[in-house]
């Protein structure tokens, strides 16, 4: 029983249920991984954990399964969002792979002062993070939501999330992460030319801002966010130390 | 005075030194950045810093350029060196950038027993870490060796240089870093299908070795490299908290 093949579904997931899988699903099972009714494969939602299933039926158009038992429970990431400006495509893609893999609850394109990219191709890069998500063995597709505007974003902050504000000003190297608050949390990278000085005193007129330094050298936003995201997971996150 | 290319390169820099460029930089300067006597750029190399140049002569050929002024010191990195195996070329490509941005010091491409790619153009990625370092404003541009095996590295280890051994195997999310000693280090990313069973082996009985968990997701290898160095520079390397 070796079964390597891993789907995201939005189906409910419980004992003996048959589901249907979209044609997209299909085609990627009978036609590119040559499978065939029998086979069984790994599907996971992001609230009913991950299942081996059976296929029962169908073809490159349609396909059904049938939920065999529970492998494993739903891992939900912490509740972390992660803000970052368009880049270029390949690193704009890279960003959305790279938070699914580390764990992030939603993440959001944000058009900054100096984005290049005025674009996103919402669908595409949600398909990259379920992708992201089949690949890397979580339980868990973030949601990928439309540009915002930081501007926007912030002058409609929510009271009660912290700001992690990658700042390239920041003299400070890195910050002592017990001194800071536990809660919810976002952070924000900016785009290839930085934040614009308007931007910045926006983040630090938040009384939720804190700012943090990523090292003495200038990183591209896309080495930033995969740098944010793990000093956050490893401060804050389900990475962190427990005794077992 | 807007001086904002910056080049790597061999030479020694000192008060009105007087140096020659490679035909590849002369041409980008001349042809690609529409440069002409008498504009300034930035210069630094591996030992003096950072420094203003001026263009003193030259064509899409040669380009001869005059010291003005110091403007930064040398920053060396810390002494941590990236062991990874090569996997698809942009995903290799990606690692070295990484790595020169986040500051390490030496690169080792390591031929493990699940590696796909057997071959690296070393001259190719040392090509990036110049470009890497040229542009995230760094000094010191991290030595690419040569593609080495992982047991005849393992078999002929240093004394004195600890492995950090980024395990997916490992159970105890992250570790508490204060109870790792000081002194120079590793980090040992695997390939795309993990290291052997035989290769885990080799560095568990290693003394030096300490096995380290990236949270509970499997992460990619080039993912693996990032957060590897992240945790590391930002525990004991150049981001570590000091009082300014």
């Amino acid at each position: 029983m070796d079964a390597k093949i891993r789907l995201y579904v939005k189906n409910q997931l419980c004992d003996a249920q048959i589901i249907s899988l979209e044609r997209n699903q299909a085609n990627y099972l009978f036609a590119v991984m040559r499978q065939n009714v029998g086979n069984q494969i790994l599907i996971f939602n992001n609230s009913d954990g991950e299942w081996l299933a059976e296929i029962v039926g169908g073809n490159k158009r349609i396909v059904t399964l049938k939920c065999l038992n529970k492998i494993r429970p739903s891992l939900a990431p912490p509740d972390i969002w992660l803000f970052f400006s368009p880049i270029k495509k390949s690193r704009t893609d890279f960003i959305v792979e790279k938070a699914t893999e580390l764990g992030v609850a939603e993440i959001f394109p944000t058009y900054c002062e100096f984005t290049n990219s005025e674009r996103i191709n919402q669908n595409r890069l949600q398909s990259h993070a379920v992708e992201a998500a089949e690949q890397c063995g979580g339980t868990y597709v973030p949601k990928v939501h439309n540009i915002c505007k930081l501007t926007d974003t912030l002058e409609n902050w929510p009271d009660h999330r912290n700001i992690f504000f990658c700042n390239e000003d920041e003299l400070k190297p890195t910050i002592d992460f017990s001194s800071l608050p536990n809660g919810p949390w976002a952070i924000f990278v900016g785009p290839e030319g930085g934040f614009s000085k308007r931007e910045k005193n926006y983040f630090l007129q938040n009384p939720k801002t804190f700012s943090i330094s990523l090292g003495p050298r200038i990183l591209r936003a896309d080495t930033a966010a995969v740098s944010a995201l793990t000093l956050w997971q490893s401060n804050f996150g389900d990475w962190v130390t427990k005794d077992i």
